[in-house]
């Protein structure tokens, strides 16, 4: 069994690639190989079984070439410019998101071995002229070029496995919270940082509304879903491989509420609220009423109150901060 | 205002350039030329302005640049490769329906004109795992690869007009019937067949039981909608640029009692009932509840009964039959 995770360097490949490691086996087989690529080779991490690291441009074909080999079995495609890169450089985001992603494809076609590619969509394919709820049978209307890009990416997932050139599964992310690391640019930014700010003793903005809602996953859940994705049978998948990950659907006070039950009250004292009208209009723009019944019918998992999202990042990240 | 027709060599094509040269001018304005293109250099067709026609190959970026020019007003974007061909023939398929598309939308952007664009769906882009009835706003699962490049072209031309590359209209077309000219080896083939020879005076084979359902419009109306597409506001389409076009579910007798109310009983005669297991079981695939509310919001219409659709083969194509 050998594994490729493409995009490895990110938050989300490098916990994948460490749980992994933890369980030594994929798809019921013991893992021979882990190859980690990303646009920079990215930070190796410890494993019962070699892990290779390597730089691969996923918008040049012979450097997917490279990557790719007969003797790949499952590859893990999380390789993106995200939303905001996507719409300030249109050019950037159709290569890497779209070009990139047909690489991979088109690799897997030449090779004519059907490896197992999960695909990492986004909720970003939902919008526009829809009505609420938004299920597993909602047109995507994305109103961002990143969210067309994955859209696009779904479809040609899709029917690459129905032609048997691919085992295609692809999953739609929750915004995740609570996220590792820095604070960036990215609006949803703050989901994160309200959070995980105070647990390390650091104040935090909270750009919007108590009550304004959205639809969360914890790092942990999603790394299992992935894999356990990964693991999932074909024939189970029927004729659409691609579905919304289970989340919770909260609001900023429930998390605010949660980080208080399990860290006491004195984090929150650290969350200044701050009207960023900006911020506040795209979040406000963002859908959060999403069904995701295929992926429950699977087995794949939400956490379970967003106090198991605080104590996961105590657990996983903290320590690491 | 210059108008140019990709595809102009096919039947729709061919029908919108000879109501355009009728009308003589599209969205208020005169009509100062057309271009018709194809693989091979369509047809002329007489009209009140200068008609060019020319070959381009829209897998050849600079055969589409060569065609597409600033002053270029309106492009009617028909050319593909149809289901069964690119079915048959991936590549060809991917690089008709897919990379042709984004030579077109990529000549628009380079230009920077935003020139309106009307693009031919399908509703083959449904199927799969979604409910009935297929509304505007049901997920594309297409079965075919065709299929999936129309779901992409609609994507992209969605993405494109939102970034104000291009001001695009994309219509998924209902099964054409009654289409002129000869069988072809599509299976709704016998969907024009058993109206069209029957008036010619020929027989015609009929491979499904009569009470099976589909969903239908006339070649007149269907060119009719497409230059009201053209004409459309942009602003009145919204957020999704792509919808259903109005059509008719109807069974097989319907149909057929719909020609021997407008021709009598003699041409049904000639309809010869005949197992083909082949084509009942694609058909039968078929999804036939469709809603097109959008389109019918803005104006376009299905035919008014099935008689329509046989008087209107009677009034256009049987005369050149």
């Amino acid at each position: 069994m050998n594994v490729t995770i493409i995009g490895g360097g990110g938050f989300i490949g490098q916990k994948v690639a460490r749980k992994l490691a933890e369980q030594g086996s994929l798809r019921g087989q013991p893992i021979d190989s882990l190859t980690l690529a990303d646009i920079a080779a990215p930070a190796p991490v410890d494993g019962p079984f070699p892990v290779e690291t390597t730089a691969c441009d996923i918008t040049d074909r012979a450097s997917v070439d490279a990557l790719i080999s007969a003797d790949t079995d499952v590859i893990f495609h999380f390789a993106a410019v995200v939303s905001s890169h996507a719409e300030a450089e249109f050019e950037t985001g159709m290569k890497v998101n779209l070009d990139g992603t047909l690489n991979v494809l088109e690799r897997c076609r030449a090779l004519g071995t059907c490896p197992v590619v999960v695909f990492t969509s986004s909720l970003a394919i939902f919008g526009g002229e829809v009505p609420d709820p938004i299920t597993d049978h909602t047109i995507p209307n994305p109103q961002t070029s990143y969210g067309m890009q994955k859209a696009v990416g779904e479809l040609l997932l899709n029917d690459y496995s129905r032609r048997g050139f691919v085992d295609g599964r692809g999953f739609r992310l929750p915004t995740i919270s609570v996220r590792p690391g820095k604070p960036n640019r990215a609006a949803s930014s703050f989901m994160s940082s309200i959070i995980r700010e105070p647990l390390n003793g650091q104040e935090a903005i909270c750009p919007v509304d108590e009550s304004q809602e959205h639809f969360y996953l914890s790092p942990r859940r999603c790394v299992e879903n992935l894999i356990k994705g990964a693991e999932l049978d074909a024939a189970a998948l029927g004729q659409q491989r691609c579905m919304t990950l289970p989340g919770q659907r909260l609001s900023i006070r429930q998390m605010i509420d949660a980080l208080t039950a399990v860290a006491g009250p004195e984090p929150a004292k650290l969350i200044k609220w701050e009207d960023q009208p900006e911020i506040a209009t795209i979040v406000r723009g963002w859908r959060y009423d999403y069904r995701f019944d295929k992926a429950l019918a699977l087995g794949l998992v939400a956490d379970n109150g967003f106090e198991e999202n605080v104590r996961f990042y105590m657990e996983d990240d903290l320590p690491n901060a």
